[in-house]
């Protein structure tokens, strides 16, 4: 007997026949023998649709009542599938965030977890019912309703997961698994079988959007399995754990973010303090700074620049409007066509030459690398975007990533891959 | 200062600028000094649309989870009409059944209120706030989230004036009060100042959609006086209450029913217990017989009519198919084309007339009766639906119910007097 706790995704509970086709995977896994607690995301948009109403009664609406109305999305979803399960003669019942015992900080709308009380889930499993568990939403010491942010229903599966000490977090969605880089532009892309808590973060964070980074943040502390994997299909997906036995490959995989600008600030005067000026300012007015690259000094001056969201741009250029003056530097230069392509990967610690092959791969076929970046395990280029998916080939090929089976994926077609697949986005 | 419950439904909320509109005229009530709570359905059609999803993936869902769906309909509109309020600069608060203090019995789909336990409703208004409570929800001993059946968000309001104490309970709705009949089908049709609870109870049950009747007899049995008036204007509408200071009539109101059949048995057994056995039967199996005549007797047998809802046929057909054989009767008839008139008024009591006029009034304009049914306070009278208009208006004019001001009202269009009014749904 294992047990699982089973994460279902917006897409795989939009319609009746949906949440009935998850309802049907629920009870195989009955059948099987193992122990199961299911945690839904609201139907289809229904956030966003929620969002939009808010929004149309009141522009800048209370984070409070906000959280109360959003978290009416998952209410419903958990309800329909207990009642799907109900009908094909299984038990199931339905706990939203307070009765499945999550409880957050005081932070509404991107709350944090910080105590699982699981008894009465635990009491359910005891009694051979499915309990069905609202994802995203928790409550605070005051009792308010709180919700954990985008993609926290993630987050709820793994803290789940972690107080009733099930074998394995099973996050369904309509992505089969974590891949080697997008296979939407890269055929060869390859499904990786296991992939650690540390590679899985940084490729996250560096835009794959398999998996909610905070929700792997979680299982890494907590030491909880993730199974990444397809709510379409029976094959298996991607580990995420401590310690995969991987193939000893120095690069995990590539990941490629074109949702960034950069931004150059043009002859800042090179004295002390100056530089800490900016960036204090820019992260006082909600700039998101990525990759911050300043170059070597000349005449006394330097130019210094800065990747952040796009969506960020114009706080950006509005705090910027007020310091470059005070500062005396002389103007900002805005470049939107870029993208960071990513190597990340746990083996690259011991192994030095991964810079040198990276630089040399593009350097040869003529894609200028305008900024760089790194951390231990990640090595991050931005370059034009429109050398993104020429720049994600060449390094996959590179770094011997490129499937064996060669054949058998040329023969997918674009669209087949992109209906096999939604990653990346 | 008046203390205000102010309740409104779904039509009412059904879209972000009618939920606007709504927290307007709440702020015109603040504006005049009054304090408010404010009591909503869920938005438009949303309770329907939910017991479709249900419906969809459970053609038979269990009351506990069905009532835990249905009541994020209220969820949503009460928290889109606080943040509305609040975008006003207004200070506003939801309050769900449970957290307003409505207490049920078990009855899950349709609950009856047991206590209201007002406390944080009271201590929102001593502070300045509008409370917004979710109507139509409650909770039970266990905790478990009810419903109280359509229409019970007029009796959440009703059930929160009483519990606050609220000089009134304002019912807002597309109907801007309550008339001497239908002005859709009788356009001299008067709106009355006010009535009494037992005038208006008979006139619901007589047909009149106008309040629910749950609500009207709770606002009776604990003395909570009613303002039935329209969303859409200012003007005052109907005031349902005890002692109401009315012009002397003997009728009140005439109200009519097209939505019940008349079922006949056919030369039925004059023998002590046969009708008994009749009716027993029906109405074990849910038939829900409104108006019963047995005619005299010949030849020791009889023909026995009764009206229900056209929605109970299959099972008086299915009921009477077991018992016809078994009691010797013949055969049954069934005419859908009926339409009940009912006229009201508590004035009938002292006035012994009423019965002789208005069989005269029909029978000399050829309207033939097929069965009659009576009360202290109303006269019920069956006849062919083809005639219900005209039967109306004679009637209406025969009683002296017709509006004084003949020439204004008969401007109005049939276009204007439907949009205006939508009485008797």
């Amino acid at each position: 007997m294992t047990l699982i706790v089973a994460k279902f995704g917006g897409t795989s509970v939009a319609s009746p026949e949906r949440i009935k086709n998850v309802a049907k995977r629920l009870a195989r896994m009955k059948e099987n023998g193992d122990k199961v607690v299911a945690v839904v995301s609201a139907m289809g948009k229904t956030t966003d649709e929620l969002m939009g109403l808010a929004n149309a009664v009141n522009t800048n609406p209370p984070a409070r009542e906000l959280d109360r109305l959003l978290s009416t999305g998952e209410q419903v979803s958990m309800t329909l599938l207990a009642l799907s399960l109900e009908s094909m003669g299984l038990r199931a019942m339905s706990f939203t965030g307070r009765q499945a015992g999550i409880e957050t900080n005081g932070t509404h709308n991107k709350a944090r977890i910080v105590k699982v009380h699981n008894e009465r889930i635990l009491n359910a499993l005891e009694a051979d019912i499915i309990p069905v568990v609202a994802g995203f939403q928790g409550i605070d010491a005051n009792g308010d309703i709180t919700t954990l942010g985008r993609g926290g229903s993630d987050t709820t599966a793994v803290a789940v997961a972690w107080g009733i000490g099930a074998d394995v977090c099973e996050i369904y969605s309509d992505v089969d698994g974590v891949y080697t880089t997008d296979p939407r532009i890269a055929p060869r892309a390859r499904k990786l079988n296991e992939i650690s808590y540390d590679d899985m973060l940084e490729l996250s964070s560096a835009g794959s959007g398999v998996l909610q980074s905070r929700a792997v943040e979680f299982a890494k502390k907590w030491g909880v399995v993730i199974h990444s994997r397809s709510a379409f299909s029976d094959a298996p997906g991607t580990y995420i754990k401590e310690d995969p036995k991987m193939e000893e490959a120095v690069i995990t995989g590539i990941a490629h973010d074109t949702s960034e600008i950069k931004v150059t600030i043009r002859h800042v005067p090179d004295a002390v303090g100056v530089a800490a000026k900016v960036f204090s300012a820019l992260a006082a007015n909600m700039v998101n700074m990525d990759m911050i690259i300043q170059n070597t000094s000349r005449d006394g001056a330097t130019d210094i620049s800065f990747t952040c969201p796009a969506s960020d741009l114009a706080r950006a250029r509005e705090t910027l409007d007020v310091i470059i003056p005070e500062i005396g530097a002389d103007s900002v230069d805005v470049e939107e066509d870029i993208a960071k392509i990513s190597l990340v990967g746990t083996g690259m610690k011991s192994s030095p030459g991964v810079s040198a092959l990276a630089f040399r791969t593009l350097g040869e076929n003529n894609i200028n690398i305008m900024a760089i970046s790194t951390s231990p395990i990640r090595l991050s280029m931005v370059i034009d975007s429109a050398e993104t998916q020429r720049a994600v080939q060449l390094l996959h090929t590179a770094f011997d990533l490129d499937s064996d089976s060669i054949f058998e994926e040329t023969q997918l077609s674009a669209e087949e891959i992109a209906a096999k697949m939604a990653k990346g986005r």
